[in-house]
């Protein structure tokens, strides 16, 4: 059980969308950082809301597929588990990738059960979630169990990957508030507070976990720092941002405004939640911690994610943090 | 001047995420409903509010094309008029139209200035402002000025349009307070009470307009109320409300959670803001006071916008005005 001694408490984070004078649209955004001890550094709104993390804890549904021995198993490449814990844009190099993950381990994208993205084609491989299951499809081969149904609350992949959300984040699992995700798996809210725990230990787990565990999250998270592109792809924040900091990040986002990031070297976890889940006003307020708690104020990566062109190309309006 | 003796004011409406039995995510949304003399029938939040109406004013901005005579001089047809106000999905059917107007009047898809919508592929054509540009095409043409710069605050057609937004909305306009939208021309805020103002007297012109008004106002809502497709396309609230209501209902959709709707039989117009420019979130809180104004509760319209499934299909989440 974590301590939770608090540190400083904000109001939320409001975002700003103005165009020209006008303050067209706000964004309220909770944020909260966390050390590994589960000491809460900052906090800005309510750290204790509980928040549906959805892909932004693909990182920890990863584990099993290294702990259970599946990803050795079936000779997983660092790429092939960048890919498990993606919400990736469904490029030809991320869709190749899955498809040859899913050969080698006897499957094809007619296994996966996360269901077609409408916008991408045919095939569910192109699903922004078809890296993570086709790690669950590897543990279930791995544990010789029947893969059919493998999204099923009762599955014994999902059971893994509910005890992993449950020991990262420190929390007990009530199945009376589950949920289930757009690609079918059951979800399962926590406070923002514990998702930034799971953070902080995910980037920096000496001490907290047995030696097996630290070799797991150390073996996940270096994969995606070294393979941000296959994390996310062209364009998308934790792309651009783990390319920015070599290592120093690790960082994923989920649906309706969820981020999660880790900062190794001073093993901070972050974790915001828009509550609106305005996906931008996430991104824009994680830069804004970024910047305030840890100096890393790149311009490069968030001044255009701050900055609204029009179709024309012509700067027409701003999210501002204010 | 309108009166703004006030009816019942309450809190805004708000509209939850609601996944399993969280609340996922939290929107706010302004709305009012105002009699054809400025009345405030209903509010919910702040009517005074100011708001950038953006893409919902398109029938306000489609006046000139009416009252300069260049619709009858270019022998404009009901379709195009409901171009005119559209905001089009860029379905082939759409983009034929515009290609075929543009061409009549001398021009081609160049000469549009509302830029290339990225995801559209290459012709502004595409663009979902595109039948309104040509609209402002045909009035330049009809007013024998250089078309070039159309888009332009200080543009002979610009100035027609800001003027209509002026008369309809009941307010003067501020160019300190002026912003760019999406398509290039300028913007200018009103409170959301002028908004539903404008609404009321486009659906109901009886009274408030010249002859020469009252019969351009009563032409554009007839060809949008007949030609619903033309207006937005398919799956689009505005399409489908207006295809359902028979003409009892004049929508327009904005971006950032904007809603414009006229009741032609009452003589009221409903203007909506998201305050996060949630656009589903709009959608149901116009069918909730929709519902609650004029008792017209269409399911078959708002149930499906109220119901979120997944990439398999299954039934995840819903939005609940709470």
């Amino acid at each position: 059980m974590p301590r939770r001694q608090r540190g400083p408490q904000r109001r939320p984070i409001t975002v700003e969308l103005r165009r020209g004078p006008l303050t067209e649209s706000v964004h309220v955004v909770h944020a909260v950082v966390v050390d590994a001890a589960g000491d809460i550094q900052q906090a800005w709104g309510e750290p204790e809301r509980l928040v549906h993390p959805r892909s932004a804890v693909k990182p920890l549904q990863a584990l099993p597929l290294v702990e259970t021995g599946a990803a050795d198993a079936f000779g997983c490449s660092d790429e092939e588990l960048a890919l498990a814990c993606s919400s990736h844009n469904g490029e030809p190099g991320h869709v190749e990738s899955v498809e040859a993950w899913l050969a080698r381990i006897g499957y094809s994208h007619e296994d996966l059960e996360c269901g077609v993205e409408a916008s991408r084609g045919p095939t569910s491989a192109r699903n922004n979630c078809s890296g993570k299951h086709v790690g669950f499809l590897t543990v279930a081969r791995h544990l010789g169990v029947d893969p059919a149904g493998y999204i099923r609350p009762d599955h014994p992949v999902q059971q893994l990957v509910t005890q992993a959300l449950a020991e990262t984040a420190g929390e007990t699992i009530d199945p009376d508030r589950s949920g289930i995700d757009g690609c079918g798996i059951p979800i399962h809210p926590v406070p923002l507070r514990a998702l930034a725990l799971a953070a902080s230990r995910f980037g920096s787990p000496g001490g907290y976990w047995t030696d097996e565990r630290g070799a797991a999250v150390r073996r996940l998270a270096n994969a995606m720092t070294v393979h941000p592109w296959l994390v996310a792809g062209t364009g998308r924040l934790p792309t651009d941002l783990m390319a920015a900091a070599g290592g120093d990040l690790v960082v994923k986002d989920g649906a309706e405004g969820v981020q999660f990031a880790a900062l190794p070297g001073r093993g901070l976890g972050i974790a915001v939640k828009a509550l609106d889940g305005h996906v931008p006003a996430s991104e824009i307020v994680l830069g804004h911690v970024l910047a305030e708690v840890e100096g890393f104020d790149r311009d490069d990566v968030f001044g255009p994610r701050r900055r609204i062109e029009n179709h024309a190309g012509t700067h027409v309006a701003d999210l501002i943090v204010t």
